[in-house]
């Protein structure tokens, strides 16, 4: 059964689960659209809006319903009850993050910069980094030793602060590293040496 | 093991939680606290918010997380992987529901409450209603015969939109009935005449 995710031609909320889909090696079709032809796919979707997962005639929307279940059927959302709960609390804390970064892209980019860059940022990053080193860390990712869902979120989430403040990662010597290293892998060397040709746009109005 | 649920004295984002606890006759500690003693609870929490549901030594905060977690202990995350995709999705539907009504109502509610009841909450009561119909509704629930965490979800959600326009429903005859029915079940009949007693507000600024 064919994979399609269709989603904007930019990163938003939908780059966590192209990089997953790739770094897992799960074949996809990647379907991106632009604001012209969204028009015409709008009205398709169940809320009106996007990302969406097709497998054969099921679609799936909303973000985190469509990573929790490819969490799911690959693996990646904890081996127990516990870690299950620490990966979907992680989750939610930088959705939270992004959901704040967002409304500043979007509606205050021009006076909202600076502020959040000074003041908001570094406070998410810091109970982020905290809450990173909960588990030992020997693989380095957010549950340890197993990979899960919340890595490709997080590892996309530090990359765009990057882009917005170069030294956003500086007090934050754990994500710093998870984010340095999760970069490395194989399959995402690859996806992120592509995606800087195509030069995907971080956000819809292209601001970053 | 003793369960303590920490939330604000407000229906809020907690209520589904209490509910849900409530009706699967879950014992725990409804912990309800005043803005002013937040001002001491709020450094102890990961995230800086609430709510929070402490089990012995852990604490889980997020409400997605918590809900989520109560779900697939207590049998209330579907049957199959379908199941619990659908609901998924239709939670998560509600959220950005209830994300657009809180913003309405915390930054935006003199001017924004008439648009927001003629044009926004229509089109999502339109979308949920339609969504809701997927599956044959023999009992009533969301995902048809069998309960889930997302009931209690959209039950409020429905209840506080009655609030603040009482014809809300009156053109989505499924979620209307669901809205009437699920009322009915005999632990929540309960728990809502004590809390038309109490006098819980809606929300932390008395808009409702
Ligand atoms: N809660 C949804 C939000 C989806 C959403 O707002 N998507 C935006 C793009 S990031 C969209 O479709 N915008 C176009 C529109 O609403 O017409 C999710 O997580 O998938
Ligand atoms: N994403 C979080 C949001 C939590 C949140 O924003 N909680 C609010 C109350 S609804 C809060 O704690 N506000 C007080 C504060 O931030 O100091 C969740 O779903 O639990």
């Amino acid at each position: 059964m064919t994979l399609k995710f269709s989603y904007f031609g930019t990163r938003g909320i939908g780059e966590p689960i192209r990089m997953l889909l790739t770094d897992q090696e799960v074949a996809f079709i990647d379907h991106r659209f632009s604001w012209e032809q969204w028009a015409d796919i709008k009205p398709t979707m169940i809320f009106g809006s996007c990302p969406c997962l097709t497998m054969g005639d099921k679609e799936i929307v909303q973000s985190g319903t469509i990573i929790r279940h490819l969490a799911r059927i690959h693996g990646l959302n904890g081996t127990n009850e516990e870690e299950t709960i620490f990966i979907d609390m992680f989750y939610e804390g930088v959705r939270d993050l992004h959901a704040t970064y967002a409304t500043m892209i979007y509606q205050n980019y021009e006076n909202g910069r600076q502020p959040f860059i000074q003041d908001v940022l570094p406070e998410h990053l810091a109970r982020l980094e905290k809450l990173f080193r909960t588990y030992e860390n020997g693989e380095n990712f957010v549950a340890g030793a197993n990979i899960s869902y919340v890595d490709y979120v997080l590892f996309e989430e530090l990359d765009i602060q990057k882009i917005l403040s170069p030294t956003a990662l500086d007090r934050t010597p754990q994500l710093k590293k998870f984010h340095e290293q999760f970069g490395e892998r194989k399959n995402l060397t690859e996806y992120l040496k592509k995606r800087a040709i195509m030069k995907t746009p971080v956000n819809g109005n292209g601001k970053q």
